[in-house]
């Protein structure tokens, strides 16, 4: 019997998640499922194949365990995005805008050598606003970002046109309207 | 042209992070080099080949690179254990000590079926506090913890010992003593 679950169907929303009103997309029920898991990182990869990436490039904390499935399956290196005061070496600092107030993502200096490809990588785009920080922090590097990839796209909070805008192509998995 | 480097040969020491007197054992440097990513989880799963291992669990928020990765290879799922507050569905709280005061671990009361058997992986092997807590989730939910495999273990503190009165096997890439 073949299974015609699709991404989307492994994923699970969690009403009023971290509070009222969020519709929360669940994607640790995608990852603990070893067809699911697998799906999605051969999935976010397709776009990509045969196209040059030399490193692939996470935000934290999700998109840790997706980047480094993807590293894995592409045998490269990963790069963790973190947040303010979490990496030990030598840093650079990119500033983003939330709701209310600021945050701060963060670095390794030395983590790409000018002119390397990145595929940077995360479970869901919302805002857009921590994966542009973490595009800028790549480019500050000399290093480019060749794709984005998300399992979740929820267009409705602008992070897609923000990508875009930015001349970035972004692949997603699924897509909530209304969120 | 052979490299003979070893997985600890990618590993960087940073002098007095977080604060003075500690010798960080940096794994970011191993992680963004494909061969030393590759080798850390070949040899991370070395020793449990041919075992039944249902699923891979990873502490945040570093082991999420590494169990990503691990689990994709032995093409399992991935479940992450959490800090409190970061999990949005159903979870099981497990609290254990720091240095100075407590902190809590978290894991989604679905992410095991009774008598799966689980891989438990961190970057680096400390005090085993959160490790431990970690296991007890695992086997609060029914589940058994067939292993634990680490990057780096710093076995004059302590977590080595703690893991292995537990009866849990602990397979280690590296170690520093002195630390």
């Amino acid at each position: 019997m073949l299974d015609h679950k699709q991404v989307q169907d492994y994923i699970r929303t969690i009403p009023n998640f971290p509070h009222d009103g969020i519709m929360f997309r669940d994607v640790t029920t995608l990852f603990q499922d070893p067809r699911g898991f697998r799906l999605a990182v051969d999935q976010l990869l397709a776009p990509f194949v045969g196209q040059r990436i030399d490193k692939v490039a996470g935000l934290e904390a999700r998109g840790f365990i997706l980047g480094g499935a993807v590293a894995h399956q592409l045998s490269k290196g990963f790069v963790p995005i973190r947040k303010a005061g979490k990496l030990p070496a030598r840093t650079i600092a990119q500033d983003y805008e939330l709701e209310y107030g600021r945050a701060t993502v963060e670095i390794h200096d030395d983590a790409f050598s000018p002119g390397e490809t990145v595929l940077l990588v995360d479970d869901l785009l919302a805002t857009g606003g921590t994966a542009e920080a973490g595009i800028k922090l790549i480019e500050r590097l000399g290093a480019e970002v060749m794709g984005t990839a998300f399992v979740v796209d929820l267009p409705d909070l602008g992070g897609r046109a923000r990508l875009e805008a930015m001349g970035m192509s972004v692949h997603a998995l699924c897509s909530y309207e209304g969120d």
